[in-house]
């Protein structure tokens, strides 16, 4: 193709890609509040995880010499970065709806309040660190425990997927509480995407929990779960409606303490109780309540093509 | 180890490893034109994405004064960086057989040939952006609708994995209709490294397509599914056979409209198709035919040691 | 807030966030050696990549002329990253109890003694690069003939997570089998979280080795797999006892020479062994032994709701 005609080409590509974006609605962001940006959240999470887990998330020697400086740092940067998204959200928010039905831009006067609400909630966030740091002992010493393959509680902090995903899981939560749209569940799909857990910002989750091995694990927005429940990989803990109109009742289940959950288990429905101290077999499905202290497998199966065909002995 | 013999050491295994790269044939590429950059194909779909839900996916405030030129520019880029790894892919194919079956470098007339399909291709994708951008729309809306715990569209967008990969896959699948090798695969596989769906780029997806939760969702090369089909975690679409002679005929199913599949149901076979409006519930295997209208879940397995053991209740 | 006040309270957060580092211990890394970095192993990974792989990682043509200038510079930045790596985790070893059970610093003698050894190992990874390339070609081979959608084996280098996985597992396995803490499981876990394939550096994995669809697939630390097996996704070969004090027993199965386990399969137990030539089709549940030659696979379940309800279909 020559130069010519390629530019050509390309202007006139530009045209009706632009012209879509008038004709097709619903998919574009261009009049109102910008919305949060997905790397500022993911630079706020490496900054909380170094907070959290002081020396084990950079390269530089940390000592107590050090130390203080650069948690200060951090405090200031988390600050500055999380109060700017969730001023946004706020906005956004105002317009969708929640305060400012009309979908208009906000005025000067709302948008300082945005940033007001926006400070004030990243404070009382930061306000609950020490607590949310106290729960996280408790949830490396859950992994620890529960795993006989961890070596170290260090490896657990530096390698187990799951304690980084309920790192993020308490942030987000926190955020979720104080009614801030969209960030909770950023911060949430960001750690799916990178551990392969997908914990709705709603659930509310006890002490010492532990997934371990990650991979496939789905937490419902009302799902309630106890204190030292331990949680394998592909365990579904989901609703059993997905109707619109039922979005504000309780649709996921509620897991009571020293429950095990093993690996691929599915638990469904908002009147789902697993009772105290039960332990729910690899691949069960439930849909009802379990009382405390059961256990529950399937039956062994029965197979087909037992035994080898002669055939194919070597 | 002595600076000396350290350094004498480190040339000896340099030597070894080079030796291995003539002695062990079949990984190594050196010979003949330059593999896709998988840097290169992240970039273009992080352009795609901006071109496709414009004002979402940017840190800038993007308004209708700025949007054409921001428009224009990522327009330039996608096709200026496509364009070079398309004709890398081309002249990989030539070599590989299709067209220069032993095995040598193009000639400069071939390259030439490989630089304006390059374009061409490019070109013809460009060209289909605003009617992907519609089909983007009905994706999100079938997500919105689909899932009680979405609150707005834009944080489907934003948070929501399997949006993303039905997109990544929508432009992937046109690539792979125009023959390009190799380049419709990576951008597969980059998806499904980021969000743990594995949907191959041959797959034939029609309108309002929603998965949710997304991780562990295969969907095969040969698979048809029609339009409102509504798809969990850990849902495979696969073949029954995996014998490389088979390679060109469908060995995957065909899902019909309005078909929902719970999580972890497995559908196999390319002659199994899954009738209009039916319903497969979770964990359900599926080889055969299924008729329209089907609600389709397991008997309610068996349980053992239903009843908590009495030592075992506090 | 204004700025003032604003600036106090975020002084006594950081304070207070200061305190909770002296009195919730177990979560901090402020004293002795420095932990590795992840962001190092990650780069060191990449560098790997590219010295199994030559031609396919890189932006830049590779020829025979700059291929050993490049390969060279490879070497020598991996020696030096992964010794000073390495440095850190045998020095964190010693102070974990190993060597120095009063969990003081190390004394300069012993620092020079982690130096040494930690050159020792890196150079004993190193010399066994020419070996493990040959059995990655053997992977993509396996990979290339055991999947029909696989068009050549460049696609199976360039996008196959399956292949990338095996490459990390076969250099952490070597440096597992050679005492160095925390590095292995932290190679182990980024691979995990970029393809959701969860190998314990510890298991032992034969030649020709293809994991397909990768989503899932989990296998613990004690496993042996032999030669020409090939798993789907979903799979998991674990431990049946989760207990601390068999941590040194062989928990997890054995898997024989040309074993195919289908997606969403589950093998545990130390003592399980799944004889040579089986076949172990989806969803199966094992925890026992399989004598060689077996074809196992699930009786078919019975449905409900088979038939489509009369008034339900178009």
């Amino acid at each position: 193709m020559h130069t010519m005609t390629m530019s050509n080409t390309l202007d006139s590509i530009i045209d009706r890609i632009f012209d879509s974006y008038a004709a097709i609605g619903g998919i574009n962001h261009l009049h109102g509040p910008n919305l949060p940006s997905m790397e500022s959240i993911v630079r706020i999470i490496y900054d909380f995880e170094s907070v959290m887990f002081p020396g084990f998330k950079t390269d530089e020697s940390i000592d107590e010499q050090n130390l203080r400086c650069t948690l200060g740092e951090n405090v200031h940067r988390i600050v500055r970065s999380l109060s700017a998204e969730v001023c946004k959200s706020l906005a956004f928010g105002a317009r969708d709806g929640s305060s400012n039905s009309d979908g208009s831009c906000l005025d000067p006067a709302e948008l300082e309040g945005s940033r007001r609400d926006a400070d004030a909630i990243t404070i009382a966030l930061m306000e609950k660190i020490p607590a949310i740091r106290k729960r996280l002992r408790m949830d490396v010493e859950a992994a620890f425990v529960g795993d006989p393959a961890a070596k170290s509680r260090e490896e657990v902090i530096l390698a187990y997927p799951g304690v980084e995903a309920v790192l993020i899981h308490r942030i987000a939560h926190e955020l979720w509480q104080m009614d801030v749209p969209l960030i909770p569940r950023m911060m949430s799909e960001y750690i799916h995407g990178k551990t392969g857990i997908d914990i709705h910002p709603g659930a509310t989750i006890g002490d010492y929990f532990f997934i371990d091995h990650a991979t496939g694990v789905v937490i419902g927005e009302t799902t309630i779960i106890g204190n030292w429940v331990k949680v394998y990989q592909g365990v579904t803990i989901g609703a059993l409606s997905v109707k619109k109109e039922e979005a504000n009742v309780k649709r996921h289940p509620t897991i009571e303490d020293e429950v095990t959950i093993y690996a691929g288990a599915t638990i469904l429905g908002g009147k789902t109780v697993i009772g105290r101290g039960s332990t729910i077999g690899g691949n069960v499905w439930i849909t009802g309540p379990v009382p405390p202290g059961s256990k529950i497998y399937n039956k062994p199966v029965d197979y087909i093509h037992r035994r080898p065909p002669a055939s194919n002995l070597a």
